[in-house]
């Protein structure tokens, strides 16, 4: 090693001594941030944002809540967004999970308004039932924040059952890029997954396994 | 309904129909911009960033490539962040997963450099081993950019790894904030997990099924 800079040369003894120093600072201190934390709730949690990563984050939560034993509900607020993967894998949960799909796909796709509006109230309904009925420790509804962007749900009936009906020990997941701000405003747990880059740019097709 | 401002009220139908007419529009946009998508090619993923979800969204997509009855390989380079959840739920899938719990834990627990290097080391082993057995559809490094990050591995062998001996039809996640540009640069699927609002700022503890 060439020492042209002014720093002084560390041996790995000296180096690995100074890491374990630093790291005890940290556990220390992250320990006692720690400790303050100490309230338990169901929370309101919102996947958002135009990158990947929404629905499947949406859906390793409930895979983890599964893991423990915890009952989940799955509402799909727009159908061909749960993929054959997905509804596969919880086929080996079906002694815990109940799989909801009421959207009849993409808005693009139906090109049907009054038939879209009346899918969302669906499901809706079906949510808060789901929410609601003591039975489910978490329930995900996938793509709320789409039917809630071109109003056909009012954002205001959402966050009032939400903020009023929801039980305290509900872990509610609501997933789909442009969430209105007033769900955010109530949510506990906010994520953007931001797009850095994506494969279709690329001229990559969508994938087995990587988007269903 | 007033009309206070300059706008024409429309009718539910003519609402309706002016959706429709819309949506036909994106409906062949979109379909036109997916015909050009023809590439199949195994992935490189990268979920980052600050927010939650990067590790959840990369056992999703486990879970999903397992749907589907892919094999799937699970290597962990930072011990506790796999943590119950998840193991036991991917129980319903040994005869599918193979999990790998190399790391020793968060650096600031374990207070040794060497070992933590070592770990690292031992990880990165199993994971190439995974990638190139042709035996997994897709292999998750689950906190690989943590160990990249400490420089216990070096960037520079695993972007000539990923770049010149991942088989092409095998997709690799890696997870973890602060990933390196290196690996950005060579990545075809980035996302940054980017928090918006994180529940430990209002006290609450780390919750079964949450964080765990």
């Amino acid at each position: 090693m060439t020492a042209d800079n002014d720093k002084p040369e560390l041996s790995d003894e000296e180096l690995n001594a100074r890491h374990a120093e630093k790291m005890r600072k940290k556990k220390a201190a992250r320990d006692k941030i720690m400790a303050t934390k100490t309230i338990e709730k169901g929370l309101l949690i919102v996947h958002t944002g135009k990158g990947k990563g929404k629905s499947t984050a949406g859906f390793g939560m409930v895979f983890r809540s599964l893991g423990h034993g915890h009952k989940v509900g799955v509402v799909q607020f727009v159908k061909g967004r749960i993929e054959t993967g997905e509804r596969m894998a919880l086929e080996r949960f079906s002694d815990l999970v109940t799989v909801k799909r009421m959207g009849e796909g993409f808005t693009w796709e139906t090109q049907d308004r009054q038939r879209d509006i009346d899918a969302a109230r669906q499901a809706w309904d079906a949510a808060k039932e789901m929410i609601t009925s003591g039975d489910y420790r978490l329930v995900l509804c996938d793509e709320l924040n789409i039917v809630l962007r071109y109003d056909y749900l009012d954002i205001a009936e959402v966050v009032e059952f939400l903020e009023n009906e929801k039980p305290e020990d509900v872990h509610v997941v609501i997933t789909g890029r442009n969430a209105k701000d007033e769900l955010i405003e109530i949510a506990d747990l906010v994520t953007d997954m931001t797009q850095i880059k994506h494969p279709f740019r690329s001229g990559v097709k969508p994938q087995e396994g990587i988007e269903f």
